[in-house]
């Protein structure tokens, strides 16, 4: 099993990144990574790994990429001028099957752009859209998207988002039969904008089995914002606009709540009291709760498997967003999207007809 | 001083939204409140007050209104045939100047819609905006809209909202000059959908001076979700669809993560000290960081003062959106956002003209 690792473009540089990917080495007896970016940096980084990384080092390779798409980037630019960049290099590894999967922390739209490019698209699907597992109650989660790929999400994207979202909880979390709602400002049919109301009209025929006989999901009509942490859906759908909102929005409150909560119990418990009870059942809940930084978001509806890390992560969120990686080579997340839009039915009337 | 109040449409049915108004009245002793609703069912709750609310009796009032708006209840239904319900009753109270501000816990939609016919709006604002106060870092707080009256916005409704956050930035927080931002996807100019990027170069116009020489905010360009909490904003403006869906999902974070930091305690301390040390930290808390619930939301733009409280509310979340009401009519706030829009400037060119 080989993975390739962008090492370009996280906040905390490659540094981080490299350690996270010797912490997946480390764990996974199998694995090799490949690592892509400025060649004599890799190799320092890899030969000043501590043990127990250190033993990770004969399974970790460097591959030369001295230009790397920066923040600022676009994805015109990156589709023009990107094409020797490590994050192109590294995509074009799992393009031509040298590496079951991709992972960088770098610049969402480039990766987007360029993983279209390479990879190429399910047939059927014409934008990649990203998803990431939302933790809600009950230990549950809830996979939200698109979060950014996609503005001004047409319904039959929206539509793409629910198949492709039910085929991740399906693969990922064994979920028989997920259930899918649609975001929207309130349950009822009249609200919401043209596009969320045709959507809600084609999952309604899909969930019916009106085009596909194994349709393989439960649609749940409309959900709210507030729906999303409740444990009771699987996948919510949304305009990469709305969806990015709310993530980030959701990422920015968890961390001042958690803050708010620690600075509570400092002022009524002792020092010592409050290390000893509160940081560490803050520390872990901070984790539990920050899905991209702790899990990275998938690129879903590509010819391949690429998750994006989140651009802030230190070494151990790279390492998780590594593990997503190999759980969807593991499930052949691809395949099982692919088969969403050619799945054969028992009456050989079961191609996806929107 | 007189405030009409819609008794019905709350979660909590009327005794809720009484009691929240009998507690305004006996701390404010100029206060005087209409509440309109079913005559009998109201004196009833009015009699069984208990002390010291009771003290309020002689300054509540009913108002028969036999029909009320139902949480399902369109918009288009509300216009055609809501002409004798409590709400709508209410906002002509409003709108005949026998009451300075109205305040109901109904259905969203409706009481846009009816406030837009029975108030009016203020000329050059076509349709209200929603806004509430979001609490963010550093005890400072940043209103967010719309929440929800307007979906799909385009790139001039979005500078409207601008100029209306700003008022009430102003007014109601007296920030001299409020730190206006667009929410978008990301913060370079490429990124989002075509009203944001309009009205980011409109706001660009406006903030240099070009159409009013008094346009009184600062604007910081584009925000991503997180910057809502970071404290370092007065006013985040987007569309509709997407506060909504900012709002609701950050109450719904809210709760879980309230209950989550109350579970990890409580499985750490013994039931007593989690008592004493944990519940009354995460009750402040879940207050502090429920806006909705325990503010109110303002509809803004019409020729009146309207609040939306949370239709969950209890009486308290009911008394604090009194509370915002009388602080809209202590300022005068539709004069002020009204200002806005037809504000002199020094060369005698500052009408507004987008």
């Amino acid at each position: 099993m080989r993975l390739a690792i962008d090492v370009m473009g996280g906040d905390q540089g490659p540094h981080a990144i490299i350690a996270g990917s010797a912490k997946a080495v480390v764990e996974h007896p199998g694995l090799e990574v490949i690592l892509f970016g400025p060649r004599q940096q890799i190799l320092a980084e890899i030969s000043r790994l501590p043990q127990p990384l250190a033993a990770a080092a004969s399974r970790l390779s460097a591959r030369d990429a001295s230009a790397s798409i920066m923040p600022a980037t676009t994805a015109a630019w990156a589709l023009r001028r990107g094409h020797a960049t490590s994050m192109a290099q590294m995509l074009r590894s799992v393009a031509e099957g040298e590496a079951l999967a991709g992972v960088s922390a770098g610049n969402t739209a480039a990766l987007v752009a360029l993983s279209r490019r390479e990879l190429g698209m399910i047939e059927g699907i014409s934008r990649p859209a990203i998803s990431t597992a939302i933790p809600a109650r009950q230990g549950r989660r809830c996979y939200l998207l698109d979060l950014g790929a996609n503005v001004d999400s047409p319904a039959h994207r929206l539509v793409d988002f629910a198949l492709m979202g039910a085929a991740m909880a399906q693969c990922i979390d064994g979920t028989a039969l997920p259930r899918v709602a649609l975001l929207n400002v309130g349950a009822e049919a009249t609200k919401g904008n043209a596009s969320v109301r045709e959507a809600d009209r084609l999952l309604r025929q899909y969930a019916s089995g009106q085009y596909a006989s194994n349709s393989a999901f439960d649609y749940q009509g409309y959900a709210e914002g507030g729906d999303l942490f409740k444990g009771q859906l699987d996948v919510v759908v949304c305009d990469g606009f709305v969806g990015n909102a709310v993530l980030k929005a959701s990422e920015g409150l968890t961390s001042m709540l958690v803050e708010r909560v620690q600075m509570a119990f400092e002022s009524r418990l002792s020092g010592r009291l409050a290390s000893l009870l509160a940081r560490p059942v803050l520390r872990r809940l901070k984790q539990e709760l920050d899905p991209v930084r702790y899990n990275g978001a998938s690129l879903l509806g590509l010819r391949g498997i690429v998750v994006k890390s989140h651009g802030s992560t230190h070494a151990d969120g790279f390492y998780y967003a590594i593990q997503r990686a190999l759980q969807e080579v593991e499930h052949n997340l691809p395949a099982r999207i692919a088969g969403r839009w050619q799945a054969p039915s028992s009456d050989g009337d079961g191609a996806r007809q929107p």
